[in-house]
């Protein structure tokens, strides 16, 4: 029982951590999750932490891991559900998550997901820059 | 950190269930559900027991009680995830999840909670049979 299961809703991955992180649970959660979003082509990693009553450096440094590989691989990353207290505690411990972005619960980090799809474009063929790509018509 | 999360998507309570249940932790989950599915006020519950190994009747029985308690709160509960292996020993144990839906991920889950509200009708009040919301032509 020390994989974590990834859970595939529409266009994003759900996870779930409930369990105490060791080195190799957490490098089975990167290469499942890098596996899955190659996979299913999902373009969000959403990693819900209700359930963790600290977040120590190495859980940041596994998140910041996963948002990194994620982004590689076109993925958003969205840490949802922290608890205020585990807020207050990662300040005080200096960390700062750089790079990982959060939201309060898991509907609001699909709306962030989607949100952050949308503005990247691809939508609005006559974009001025940043979507030069766009223009390679049959 | 003996808590489940219960996370909100939608209409649909989801629970990743990746601990031991213990008799303590088993009841507070049916706990926290009943709450939090009169404070949402959904319609579906969806509990994922991909990382279980084993499903014994301690499990099977809890599953049964969560789903009862939710049917009395107008809920739909289905399982999702089981692996192939749960569900051979559960055959083979004798334990058959009697009252308990089922459905192979999150994703049909949901699919069959949605169908299971539109079943019990509310929503067409002419309808003699299932497609009389498709003739709203513009």
């Amino acid at each position: 029982m020390d994989r974590v299961p990834i859970l595939k809703i529409g266009d994003v991955l759900l996870v779930s951590i409930q369990v105490d992180m060791s080195d190799q649970t957490a490098l089975q959660l990167q290469d499942d999750l890098a596996e899955r979003i190659v996979a299913t082509g999902c373009h969000g990693v959403i990693i819900d932490i209700t359930a963790l009553d600290i977040v120590d450096s190495f859980v940041g440094r596994m998140l910041s891991t996963i948002a990194s590989i994620s982004k590689v691989l076109d993925a958003e990353t969205v840490v949802v559900g922290m608890r205020p207290a585990v807020a207050i505690t990662l300040v005080e411990l200096g960390l700062s998550l750089n790079g990982i972005r959060t939201a309060l619960n898991v509907e609001r980090g699909m709306e962030l997901i989607a949100a952050a799809r949308y503005d990247e474009g691809g939508y609005e063929p006559d974009g001025d820059d940043a979507d030069a790509e766009t223009t390679a018509t049959p």
